[in-house]
């Protein structure tokens, strides 16, 4: 459900907190929230709610919701599960249009829990109702001092542009206390029961105090809500960056027990996270350098290339390493840089990117921002890397010989159009006073994810708009024969694939043997034969598949032989027929499929197909829908590129008729979407460019 | 050369030391040097030379080595380097040992350095001499403070079991100063004329001070004297962990320019690294960790399973994630751990691997003892990861609620027989009140780098001694066909091979057009026909070659037709005939090569074969020699394991002939090895089982 912006705005940035089941004991939750509030200094409303009045940390409770004064914005219920219901529904009939609901013992724990967390969906759902939570740690907005957190919060945290939305409680504390990145917000959202990350994000796109958002996250549970609130952080011109937990098998074993929530596969998200625009990182490093660059950077890089600066040639080179690992360009300086660079620097020096100037800037850091002008002005240079260690073990002494180029890159970066970062190559950064000499600069720790936030700055992922849907329409024929839930047989398969537009083999249903030897003769040898029956999907297992017979007398044999084989191998089974196909030569095998990757509905894999696939395992996965252009694309990611594009003097293949026929595949998909759970066309081959293409075996699953 | 002991223990653990140069001015080296001295309380003798005698920083100056009361066990020449060698000659006549010298200006420069630094290896060597440098920073033992070194030492750094040694002086800088792991030995070698890489491990594998040995690998220049230098490593149960700078084209670049050696490709590294059993290391966070590890670290893993531990479901999930990408393995806990955690934990806890144990354990940290206890007597549990962030900007009071677990951790790893890690997600690591309270165990920052380290230790590389060389003699007739320098024919190419050991094709040479249709008949139709001379390497392109030619008829037209398309091909080229050959059918192709990768000498590569090469792209590398188990070894790691075995109901493929024929192509090498620049047999046709293997195509490229 989509709380509206109010109700959203309430919950995040409220003016007036009720606080149920308040109370001054320690280790209860709503102590701490209103501990929070008060250390926080929120300028609005404390409102405790406890039934036997007083005065709770000094400020006078009402016995109950209904008895406050003014209608909170707000309402944190800080009860036990089992009562945590009656209080929502309390709140949302007296008008309350925001609920934080700390308590565990939902859908994280037991049946029980799981209908208790229903009925909370629903209280919310029939009353607009925001609600953080339940099993929650709370939001804190940093700006208004709304502590609405069961957790204690540190003093030290800083304020600034970053929102932060997590899954995981552990993590929203790990991430909002690096020291680093000054924080808008921080969401510990729990179960995310009715309001998830798209409400958050919608509202995040549109709160002037964030422009970055990091989201930590175990599942997307509504796709088509998340791309919406993508579409609104696009169009103001924010960021998403988002560190998913539970990839692996034994990670998603761990999510599900945590929320319930099964994560969907690593090949899905990506492409989910392509396609809306979203930057993913691999692990908490990489969350916080991405962020602290994304939140740091003014303009965006006038170009792709990268300039590499230290002041050792052994430094340098790892940064080298890092950066080709790390997909980066470094690009050759033009001849008018090194000319320049050669009247700076020492004549020891190799005026080249990776550019090691040498210590002579040690003694004179103006050298250093000489450099750094004369690079910058470079026009293959995008951005600048200022790679410098200075640990923080050094001492005073041994960490001031860094000082003035750490000010030197700062000063620079101040004012230069190409983005220029200081960068550490251990994680661990800088010697704090080299750090506070760097202030003003981009500051990144660690070669690896400095250099990954600077490629998904470079090459940050494109939102990518769904292709005009076609008018496909579901045909009752079809539609009837997939609603009988059976596996569909080659024919009928190919007959579906055939009637949207994509090319099949010739063949005929042969029910004798005089008329398998007149369709051989029409078709043309040599043939394939094939039974044809609803009860026997593994036909070759059934002795029921015959390839390249070559003569009419073979036809007749093969016929014999298949029927009796299949008969055999199922007495049961509903014969109809052997399929006579044409043998289909010259041709690369490509494979091409469908699966439901829920919640995101069907993707479609492409790649090289036949024998091969196993062995060179290699595809490309893209949700749908997919058009001609993203085929090509897909296409041009496996090793289809090289062995359609004419593989050691092969002919080149009819590459622009695959794209044609996975375009025509998705359209089926969507005619036919909820009927549909898989679909293998394996092989389909590719014949020379000009010919087309030609399915040769299919298999279509309904969904039941 | 390989210094003698002696000369490097005057080096490495010097009782006196002169300076040579000596001075009290600031931006000197050899000032640096005094004040380093006194500064880490050098407590042996200072002894100062300087032309004008007097006293410098209060010990009084010699005017010359010859001029010293005593002889020091080590000179540090502190002049220009145009003056170096004179003094080296001084001090080697006056029967000093050793010496660091840290000018730059030798073979790092130009041509005049280049033969400066031949005259300075040339005195060393006839001495005897061990010499640190030139181009370098120095080296500092820091449990004598014998500090030796050209740039301010800072006061922090800690004492301890790690060595390093550097070819980068910035590296030495950056890893020297971590505040992490306690050192021994740091050494900056520069430029490595003379005492090198094994000089240094050598020495550092019989120093008691020294446990773990990283090093910074620019180059390896004497393969041979390091593999030697790891057996005494490997003796002395110590390990050697390398990071490499120069790995990629652009470090490459930055690197040469910086000390004139030219990097090794990665390949030859990695083998030589495992072969040798050098933990090999991708990045400065990944050396710093694994040598946290391998320094903390009392006992061995029991086993290689790995229990990770955390409060949070979030949290065990990524390092679950971050687990299964580096390679771990999680096992499922026993019934009986499962059991004893459910009576410690909640009911809302997953007794599971990674366990998340609920914040229950803030409240109370001995419920996470007791969890360590129990995990720890899991049969199946090698080492136990304790992930827990407790970022360094959290403030002291909530940082206190860490404290509890750092506590617990630390009390079970000091006590434990399974080791017991505490590792911050975040490379930032940990608070330090949180890290002081963790003081006794293994601390790790950063998932990435930490799981890598940890599958260091589980997964060592296991030093291989290199198998018994056969007799294999070199004959005269090869030698003899090699030394004439042009790649042999085809027909040679085979012979060569067949003379050692391996099958080729059945072949004949024709020279008439009877003679092949002669061999074609005692062959045996299909056969192959190739232009056979010496002047035409690309015999396709000659149109020299035709396959599959079935009748007699056949075999006399593609005789004329390719003599005639050569001799149109190339009227100079010398025609030896046409060669008539078997083809072989139902075999797998592969590739099998040996090419030549300096210094480790020759390498052999094997991967499938064929048309497939390009699009497969998937070999394994090993440097000679290779013997049947590591050919085994080779084969399974590449495609070709599941491809042999019976791909796709494909019979079983004779892998052990395979792996006999790469045994013998390690004999060929070993006995023809300086003759032999490469071969590349492509393809091998791999027969089913017992039927043995053929090669189908050979090139054999002679050394010039």
């Amino acid at each position: 459900m989509a709380a509206s912006l109010a109700a959203m705005t309430a919950l995040m940035a409220p003016r007036s907190v009720a606080i149920v089941g308040a109370t001054e004991r320690a280790g209860a939750a709503s102590s701490f929230v209103m501990r929070n509030l008060m250390a926080q200094n929120f300028a609005g409303h404390i409102l405790p709610v406890n039934p036997k009045g007083g005065t709770i940390f000094g400020h006078p409770a009402a016995p109950s919701l209904g008895a406050l004064d003014e209608l909170p914005d707000v309402v944190v219920i800080g009860i036990a599960a089992d009562r945590v219901n009656a209080a929502l529904r309390e709140a949302a009939e007296a008008g309350i249009k925001a609920a934080v609901v700390l308590a565990s013992g939902f859908a994280e724990l037991d049946e029980e829990g799981r209908s208790r967390q229903a009925e909370l969906v629903a209280i919310a759902a029939r009353h607009g109702m925001a609600v953080c939570g339940p099993n929650c740690l709370g939001l804190f907005n940093l700006h208004s001092g709304a502590a609405l957190y069961s957790s204690t919060l540190s003093r030290n945290m800083k304020r600034g542009p970053l929102a932060l939305v997590s899954h995981s409680g552990a993590s929203a504390i790990a991430l909002g206390n690096t020291g680093r990145v000054g924080l808008s917000h921080i969401v510990s959202s729990g179960n995310s029961a009715t309001t998830d990350l798209p409400d958050y994000i919608g509202w995040l796109a549109q709160d002037d105090a964030t422009r970055v958002i990091g989201i930590v996250v175990e599942a997307i549970r509504d796709p088509q809500a998340f791309a919406t609130a993508m579409d609104a952080v696009h169009a103001a011109g924010k960021t998403v960056i988002a560190l998913r937990a539970g990839r692996s098998a034994g990670g998603q074993r761990a999510t599900a027990a945590h929320t319930g929530a099964l994560a969907g596969s690593n090949d899905a998200y990506a492409s989910f996270f392509r396609r809306t625009g979203v930057v993913e990182v691999s692990d908490m490093d990489g969350f916080v350098e991405t962020a602290t660059l994304f939140c740091g950077i003014r303009a965006g890089p006038p170009c792709k290339g990268v300039a590499v600066i230290g002041v050792s040639g052994g430094g340098v080179a790892h940064v080298a390493d890092m950066a080709d690992e790390a997909g980066l360009d470094l690009p050759a300086f033009a001849p008018k840089t090194v000319a320049t660079l050669k009247t700076l620097l020492p004549p020891f020096a190799s005026p080249q990117n990776p550019l090691d100037t040498t210590g002579v800037v040690f003694a004179d850091a103006s050298i250093y921002s000489r450099v750094l002008e004369t690079v910058a002005a470079d026009p293959s240079v995008g951005v600048i890397v200022a790679a410098q260690d200075a640990p923080p073990g050094l001492d005073e002494a041994t960490s001031a010989e860094y000082v003035g180029i750490a000010g030197a890159v700062a000063r620079f970066a101040g004012t230069s159009g190409v983005p220029t970062i200081f960068m550490s190559n251990l994680s661990a950064g800088h010697h704090p006073a080299v750090r506070a000499a760097a202030e003003g600069a981009i500051v990144l720790n660690g070669t690896r994810a400095g250099l990954n936030a600077v490629r998904a700055l470079l090459d940050p992922p494109a939102p990518r708009s769904p292709p005009p849907t076609r008018q496909t329409v579901a045909e009752p024929r079809w539609t009837a024969l997939l609603a009988d839930g059976k596996r569909l047989t080659e024919r009928d398969a190919k007959a579906f694939c055939a009637a949207n537009g994509m090319a099949v083999t010739r063949e005929v249903l042969a029910t004798t043997v005089d008329a398998a030897a007149e369709a051989a003769r029409s078709i043309g040898f040599p043939i394939a034969m094939k039974i044809e029956s609803p009860d026997l999907p593994h036909k070759t297992e059934a002795g029921g598949v015959r390839l390249g017979i070559g003569s009419e007398l073979g036809t007749r044999a093969a016929f014999e032989e298949i029927m009796s084989n299949a008969r055999a191998f199922a007495p049961e089974a509903k014969l109809h027929g052997v399929l006579v196909q044409e043998m289909v030569s010259g041709g690369i095998e490509v494979l091409l499929g469908l699966a439901r990757h829920e919640p995101f509905g069907v993707g479609m894999v492409v790649g090289v197909g036949g024998v091969l696939v196993e062995l060179v395992a290699d595809a490309a996965f893209e949700l749908l829908p997919v058009d001609r252009t993203l085929a090509l694309d897909m296409i041009a990611r496996t090793k289809l590129g090289p062995l359609l594009a004419g593989y050691r003097g092969a002919p080149k293949a009819d590459v622009n008729a695959l794209a044609g026929i996975m375009a025509a595949l998705s359209d089926l998909a969507s005619a036919y979407r909820d009927r549909i759970e898989a679909i293998d066309l394996n092989p389909v081959a590719v014949l020379p460019s000009g010919k087309g293409v030609r399915i040769l075996d299919a298999l279509v699953i309904p969904r039941v």
